[in-house]
């Protein structure tokens, strides 16, 4: 059963209609028209996929960090390193998609000319579902690469404290039929999402999902503030590299600065990394995709788990959902959908009714 | 405790002494000398850092291979694709040294030009600790990614069945005082090494480590023989894309055919890539250096979960071991000594005492 299908009262939005929204609500915060409708398109792209903690429902916390001017809706792009296979942009704090979109086709572009292009970006905001930018690449014919570094709000191993992030990670590779293999995944054994969604339902979470404030396991989604790695050293090892990564060439260290009494340490930002592999420079496109099914097929044949009920490749149930909410629409809660039409109210942009 | 503390009886080897041991045995089973020293020195590298399971132990595992024909001593190396930044090696099936050790010079020669550089490996064999790839390419000052992909011996998630390998993923940086950062860590909540110990041992295994023969979860060591993915689908997931970014499109898929009635679909084979990125072509290696200072302490000076003890950066206990075992040497259990003495006995190689 999908997550929708288990809220079957909450009213529900075409793709077409939440982004038009969506858009509206940035253009009229201060984005170009294109630049708005380019943030709306990621929102809308993890809210067909399923994954609503990274669509529409962060638009609240986007208005916020606006206002803070933590991002910046007027800002440009500017190209600070411009090789042949390696760029870095500098995105001057302006919304995620628009410097990881750019991001993606340059590292398209550069792949095709020199095989591989990795794309630096600097001093972004909310990167969005990094999946968006890694299905490009792929349905461009390319592997990718994608990571991003984000402020310290998970445990480091071995501390009692935040220290890391719940840092995303992607990899991409073309599938058959226009359709690819995505994984999309974060360094956390759970996102901040599911423990927000755990506490709003007063759900007990399972032990090793959390600490509380003063670093102590717990298992009371109350106390809960402090999601736990995946795998312990793995997951904060996986973090922390991003961090170095990232940040670090790109001299706009998060962790290294967080707990210091300097100016905007704590401000929302975010640095990431994309890169394409044009595979088929190497290999036959043909020969490529029929292994890619014989690969699949043999996982799929495999004896089935009976608790997990299917055998899934990575990002197929998003494609799933997508198909769905395609058809049936994006349900919104009751709470989310007030919350946004007073945004919607306040820029005077006409309310989702 | 380090392992060998907890071992005082055990016999120890210098690692110059078990070095030129090792490459006695692989030159005498059929390799050049200077091939044989790689492989022995890739050996040795994780012994020192603590790495047992991927040290001399492999030895004999690498004559079974030998004599099924499934690594071959006298292979030459291949380069197939050969463009400015990305170059495809045919491996031959030669000992996983030697083509990884050339990758990763490759690598760092094109990052010097191109910026970036991805040298992709076909058709190898066990490529030993991926970090001792990536921590080359650190230390010349680069960043790295590296993977390698192999038969299943893991269970993907939904699956009560192997259906991907334990694959390994290193990622590294500069660090400063040519003390790079390694995150060296493979897919698994466990690897098959530490399966093996806790069989070895007759220890309860922890819950979630692994499934019997039949796919039923369990925490008997005995009968424990499929390791489960780390964080379910995210380990599995991992895994698989390992599989369908470097085994695909090099037109040597190992999970595909590993079922089927195909001639060799069941041997010993990997595939493996490394990349390099030049970061210091748009960042100052002095202020990198001092901005990865500064987030090594931060994250050091959180307050300590007495559970772990201390709070470590990817790769610092294998530095510390390496410094301890350089001056203690190398214990070897008694059982691995007569074992190797009996492969270096039937190759007219003196023995170790």
């Amino acid at each position: 059963m999908t997550q929708q299908e288990k809220a079957p009262g909450q009213p529900r939005f075409s793709a077409e209609r939440l982004g038009r929204y969506a858009q509206e609500i940035m253009h009229a915060r201060g984005m170009s028209l294109e630049e708005a409708k380019t943030v709306a398109d990621a929102l809308i792209w993890a809210n067909l996929r399923g994954m609503d903690t990274h669509g529409v429902s962060r638009i609240p916390m986007y208005m916020r960090i606006i206002d803070k001017g933590e991002m910046d809706p007027k800002a440009k792009l500017q190209l600070l390193h411009d090789t042949l296979a390696v760029k870095v942009i500098e995105a001057n704090r302006s919304a995620g998609p628009l410097a990881m979109g750019w991001a993606s086709d340059l590292a398209i572009d550069m792949a095709q000319k020199a095989g591989i292009g990795m794309v630096m970006v600097r001093n972004t905001t909310h990167t969005a579902a990094l999946g968006i930018f890694s299905e490009k690449v792929a349905r461009a014919g390319m592997s990718c690469i994608a990571m991003a570094a984000s402020r310290p709000n998970m445990a480091y191993h071995g501390a009692k404290a935040a220290g890391v992030s719940t840092a995303p990670f992607s990899l991409a590779v073309p599938g058959k039929d226009n359709t690819p293999i995505i994984l999309d995944m974060a360094s956390g054994v759970v996102s901040m999402g599911k423990l927000l969604q755990y506490k709003a339902k007063k759900q007990t979470l399972e032990p090793g999902w959390a600490l509380d404030d003063e670093g102590n396991a717990t298992t009371d989604s109350q106390a809960a503030s402090i999601p736990l790695p995946l795998g312990g050293p793995k997951g904060s090892g996986l973090s922390l590299m991003f961090e170095l990564m990232t940040s670090l060439p790109l001299m706009n260290p998060l962790i290294g600065h967080f707990f210091s009494d300097e100016h905007e340490a704590q401000r929302h930002c975010q640095n990431a990394m994309i890169i394409a592999m044009d595979i088929y420079q190497f290999c036959s496109k043909e020969a490529f995709q029929k292994e890619i099914v014989q690969c699949i097929q043999t996982l799929k044949a495999l004896p089935v788990d009976e608790k997990a009920g299917e055998i899934l490749m990575p990002g197929e149930r998003g494609y799933r959902e997508r198909e769905k909410r395609l058809i049936d629409g994006v349900a919104l809660p009751p709470s989310l959908l007030k919350t946004l039409n007073e945004v919607a109210l306040s820029l005077n942009v006409d309310p989702l009714i």
